[in-house]
């Protein structure tokens, strides 16, 4: 069986040499970090070696229980959580009053992917978790904030996130749930569904943030507010006093993700509501949200590319033991490892410099997240706050659409034995598929970065990332190292593209906005190549460096290598986007609906 | 749920209109065609929607069962295969002389289809058993053929390919069973795996087609025989008399195609040898089953589309229901049907005007088969020959890779719905996963199409195609209708990009196969999305001609509209698929092997 081994030498050298954490860990507050990052990737990927991966694939096939309300994880996942949370990764970006490390959210990068490669079945919990801990931390109470986090932190307790409903999914302006006051405390009926751990035998008590109506609330996005309602009811000296009005009304089969249950859940089903506490104001629940929406999105996008690692490497390790066929460039008829056929070998680079390059510009995200928060020069804070809103779609659209594409080229390499379940591949490829939908859909990415972050500010942000990336590239494609010469030109044209893509759907935004978002996941994917060729760019500029300098390190010729073949391979896709777009976006809604099923029924010929 | 419905009408206007049904009706014995084609195409919209696919899901839930040896296949698939074979569905192409039909290839385009489309692990049961039927009708005795073929048309028995071993996967040289002669017979034994329908409670027999090694044998592909050998002994009256020695050993746990068992079968596990019969001649097995390669190939080309057809029926039907989200458009906060959302409506019509591409392609080069087979004139069925020859690895390749894409398109389009079993889209996720792995992964079909279709003949046959499409295009591009002359520019393009890539890949193939075979991928694609738009662009000069000439069936417009959606967003990928075969060839194998490792250990900063 195939053991997944943390990629610690590129996240070390993207931590370093491309996020910039010795910057990050200047910010007032992270300053523990330049100590203990390099400690905390080796412990985390021992962690994920050790503890998650071994679950993975029987957490796979076991799956979730659900009876009678109960839901019994998969065997091993109690304890795991609890060890998961002794060790403090619960905590690790938590502020240490409440029980945390208080350490920067660039370390969730490769922690995050660590957790979610080795098992992302587990590692959604912890993943909600964190949801609701920043719910509650961002607009909570004092006294929320002491009665809550802590256990959540110390994985006593978990947490959930309650948003979608049947009727409101991408579209939470539709929800239904009510709310109604009742003392110091609010009465909730409704249904929630797709509750990711909502119900489950990890912990003594599972705390849910809820979205629901007040009996006054206004319609659509502004009359949601957001509510505590726990399972268990806890009284002020932090006891469980009796269960709350909450019930698990079922799980789902589905495609993938098999570690955990995800849950329908039922509120105020056994009477007149249950009880709820609200967080922050009233009214402002899908604001507060949308502020925590940059952390999930990142984490979901890391998830899309942590699996596809997975799959990588576990493509990687049988591509070197399979043998069969011969080397078709020689007259050798003895078979050989399929490692070295040139058609295995193209699916394995354009996985490792896909992977690569999105790993890059992930961390490179989070370090700007950072920024935004911590940065003491409030001009530098409003820099890195457009920019992780301009990349935040992109990460969480790009990253997982090529995870799926990925896990699938992964898959492709087994051959007959991918397709059969005994491998395990056949999992990643199934579990990597929800990532392009919840946390938003690529397509509702493509209309944030289109709607939200390119017209509304009239290309602003747009037009300066796209001007810092092309001062780099003219700088690489002026260097005196050949390969990055070349890798410079092919970002420059890219860019080039990118610029030229953006003022059209600026200029035809104006006139037609259906035309503009028409081909805005085209145009998602370019700018997910583009800033990813950039990552990568730099990379191998600060290898070539390296290697002039005298650096033995082989990891540096690989990294370049590596970023010629994205230039030459994954950036080149931008000659077709931009015709997808410029060409084709006109040719998106001119087919009347009703004209899509004229291909049914037959003619009769005379 | 969702119906399937057979796309009748399009079927009829490729037949018609594109693949020439009328010309293939003209063919020697395939005379009664013209009379029979409509209504075997509303026979069998009507049997796949009615006794298919009402099974489809219930297969995939249940699946097989193996207990002591034997496969129970889900509910309904016994009574369904009697009534396949009754309806005369087996017999369609087998000559008259063993009870078929007589029809041309070309008809198994539309039947495959809607087979594989309304329930695809069934339909494989009669696509082996075809493969049985061909091969002991090419090579069998007369005696072999009146004692086996009869059986297998009306349905009593059915027919298994053994080919695959551990070892021998895409590598059919590394076979190792063993045949024996024994008198009249030879004795089998060996493990095969991946059997479909190798072991099933359909039939009272199976005769099972085995590729394995005479004691004399040479190595390699040129000691190969193929033998007959049943499950069950059947003397000369074609009574069954008693089991011969071959069991199943178990069958796969698989990601989809639930419906059909994948056995692992034994020869010879009880004694000395499993009782068969040499087909044909001795070492020449391998060399017949290229010979039926060409059909087999094709129908997994077929099932490739096929089930991302029913896929995309399902979605639209989802994306016309589901109301989520109001217009971006427009200031109305009334949520919409999501088939008014720009990018729901790309991602529809990326389906429909792949898969009308996808077909047209199929059908034509099944005429040209029928074509190569049948055609009085020599020169003329050598033209033929030629042409099925490249396309064949072009159909399988292309129309399965697309069909995997195409079902996660149709999936995404269902949002957090389609994750989860529930709602059925899934299942053709996973359905098909397979199609791009056997019968040849793609890796093998572009193989073949660069080493065996290009590079042997030194471009001819690719030129003489590439001279065809571009004669067309330049009429289409010359027309009176604005829209084909937009479409016929298109394709002119990706003809002009395919004949520079062509050149290039022969003129490196001299210096360095290596480098000839490392984009061979994205160059079948390149044919693919080229044949497949130069067929879209026939279908929209033809429905112009149409309108133009006063014919009012709103299909003609809606084709267009199609065919100008696929020039825009599918022809124009040519343009990156040339940089990376031509930038990016030579960055496929420049990466050592033990290079791809080096991502894994930290170094330690001094």
């Amino acid at each position: 069986m195939s053991t997944y081994q943390a990629p610690l030498r590129d996240m070390q050298f993207v931590l370093k040499e491309l996020a910039g954490i010795d910057e990050v860990a200047k910010l007032p507050g992270y300053e523990d970090a330049a100590d203990v990052w390099e400690s905390i990737l080796d412990e985390a990927g021992a962690f994920a070696t050790g503890v998650l991966d071994p679950l993975n694939r029987v957490a796979d096939k076991e799956g979730c229980t659900f009876v009678d309300g109960k839901v019994t994880t998969p065997k091993g996942f109690k304890e795991a959580y609890k060890k998961f949370a002794d060790a403090g990764w619960i905590g690790l970006p938590v502020p240490a009053e409440y029980g945390g490390q208080g350490l920067p959210q660039l370390l969730l990068g490769p922690t995050l992917e660590m957790w979610n490669a080795s098992n992302i079945g587990f590692a959604n919990g912890p993943l909600l978790n964190q949801g609701a801990i920043e719910a509650i931390e961002l607009v909570g109470s004092d006294e929320q904030k002491n009665k809550w986090i802590p256990n959540l932190v110390s994985g006593k307790w978990t947490g959930t996130m309650n948003l979608t409903e049947p009727q409101a999914g991408s579209d939470l302006a539709q929800v239904r749930t009510k709310a109604v006051p009742s003392g110091d405390h609010y009465l909730i009926t409704g249904e929630k569904i797709f509750i990711t751990f909502g119900e489950h035998d990890m912990a003594e008590n599972i705390v849910h943030l809820v979205l629901a109506r007040l009996p006054d609330a206004p319609e659509g996005v502004k009359g949601i507010s957001l509510f505590i309602v726990p399972k268990m009811l806890v009284d002020d000296n932090g006891k469980i006093t009796e269960a709350n009005d909450v019930i698990c009304a079922g799980i789902e089969h589905k495609l993938g993700i098999n570690g955990n249950p995800t849950c329908t859940m039922k509120f105020g089903e056994k009477g007149k509501g249950a009880v709820g506490y609200l967080v922050g104001e009233a009214n402002r629940g899908l604001e507060y949200m949308f502020i925590m929406m940059n952390a999930a999105r990142f984490s979901v996008g890391v998830q899309g590319y942590a699996v596809a690692d997975r799959a990588y490497q576990h493509s990687l390790e049988y591509a070197k033991e399979r043998v069969q066929m011969s080397d078709a460039a020689t007259r050798d008829k003895t078979p050989v490892r399929i490692i070295q056929h040139p058609d295995v070998r193209r699916m394995l680079m354009w996985q490792k410099a896909n992977l690569e390059a999105m790993r890059a510009l992930s961390y490179y995200t989070a370090a700007s997240l950072d920024l935004s928060h911590k940065h003491p020069d409030e001009k530098v804070r409003k820099a890195h706050k457009a920019f992780v809103e301009l990349m935040i779609p992109v990460v969480k659209g790009w990253c997982t659409e090529n995870g799926v594409e990925l896990c699938s080229t992964a898959l492709q390499i087994f051959g007959g034995m991918g397709y059969v379940e005994e491998t395990g591949i056949a999992q990643q490829y199934r579990d990597v598929r929800i990532t392009t939908i919840y946390e938003g859909t690529t397509g509702i990415q493509a209309l944030d970065l289109v709607g939200r972050k390119l017209i509304r500010d009239m290309g602003a942000t747009a037009t300066t990332v796209i001007k810092d990336m092309e001062k780099f590239a003219k700088e690489a494609a002026a260097h005196e190292n050949a390969d990055v010469i070349a890798i410079g030109e092919a970002l420059l044209k890219s860019i080039a593209t990118l610029a030229e893509v953006s003022q059209w759907i600026g200029m035809n935004a104006m006139g037609d906005l259906r035309k503009a978002f028409a081909c805005s996941v085209p145009y998602l994917k370019l700018w997910g190549i583009t800033a990813g060729g950039w990552q990568m760019a730099r990379a191998a500029k600060i290898a070539a460096e390296k290697i002039a300098s005298g650096d033995a390190d082989p990891f540096y010729a690989a990294k370049i290598t590596t970023a010629k073949f994205y230039a030459s391979h994954v950036l080149t896709q931008g000659a077709w986007y931009k015709r997808q777009i410029i060409d084709g976006s006109g040719d998106v809604m001119t087919l009347p609906e009703e004209a899509f099923e004229l291909d049914r029924k037959m003619t009769v010929t005379a």
